[in-house]
């Protein structure tokens, strides 16, 4: 009973704050053009651009602004359900975009890719053909994806894990017991 | 000349993220009700509310949406001013508000009082007298205040801090050396 139980639930990674702060800075060397938009997708991606936006700025010298757009998948609780099972709460307005060039879309992670697949498209309607996407995210899992990104679509993760429950600080009730899990995995 | 310098540069008071999140989760007794809510004010605001929606679920088991609103207080490159000297960056459509009776405003840190004022006049403008604001912030210096809130606007304040230079965890460009700094502070 208790071996089935522990086959079942996929094993845990435990991320502290200054660990991904660390993974993020570690993975800005990877930038070829300094982006003119970082475009959060909210919730997973509201913390890492705003640390991206630090790390950009001591960089390029350069304080690159923060676009956010709201996105969901399916969940019993969605009103407005996209084909792709993607549900849409914020969205910026086109005056709201600016005059930008070479965008960042910032998630936490890439699991099955769905998500992001929605915003590329989405802002690639948005923005026009003229316009650069780039894709940030902290983790992305080595799994296979259900969403695909355009080859066009410049794509850095600041680290490649296996398929496995990515447990992030932000998600900590208490951060003192999350900060020993991360001290014991390391 | 070295004592001047040391006289006209405000003390720094340096944060960790594990400070900040528990900081956060001290002030969770504090709640009358849950918001049904957050507006995280950019670029601040946009931690503080991811962590907060973390521990209002795991205290009222209720995953509160986050809204995010872009406001910058006035600096040269600002193209769209406002008569307080608060620029606007982003603002959710009407439609993206849903059926909202108690929001709660999110930020950093309370210091002018300045660009809460504004945010708080703006939602009252397009949530209607009905709708019940709040504000959280991490930070409160106590000091005199730019910005007023109405009376009715519930207000708490995560922690009081007296007018010093607070150094936040997402403002670091190295990660480990803020760490050592607030372990110094303790």
């Amino acid at each position: 009973m208790a071996a089935s139980k522990l086959a079942a639930e996929p094993a845990k990674q435990y991320y502290s704050y200054n660990q991904i702060h660390a993974l993020i800075q570690s993975s800005i060397p990877s930038f070829k053009d300094v982006p003119d938009a970082l475009v959060a997708i909210s919730g997973g991606g509201l913390i890492p651009a705003r640390i991206l936006r630090t790390l950009l700025k001591a960089r390029y010298k350069k304080t690159v602004p923060i676009r956010v757009i709201g996105l969901q998948l399916y969940d019993d609780d969605a009103e407005h359900i996209g084909a792709t099972g993607v549900k849409r709460t914020q969205w910026p307005c086109a005056d709201e975009w600016g005059d930008v060039r070479n965008v960042l879309l910032v998630d936490e992670v890439d699991d099955t890719r769905t998500t992001l697949e929605y915003a590329v498209e989405n802002l690639r309607r948005d923005l026009g053909k003229g316009v650069s996407i780039g894709v940030f995210v902290v983790h992305n899992k080595l799994k296979e994806k259900r969403g695909t990104l355009p080859k066009e679509v410049e794509y850095i993760a600041a680290l490649d894990v296996e398929d496995l429950w990515v447990v992030y600080p932000w998600d900590a009730v208490d951060i003192e017991e999350h900060q020993q899990k991360c001290d014991e995995q390391r």
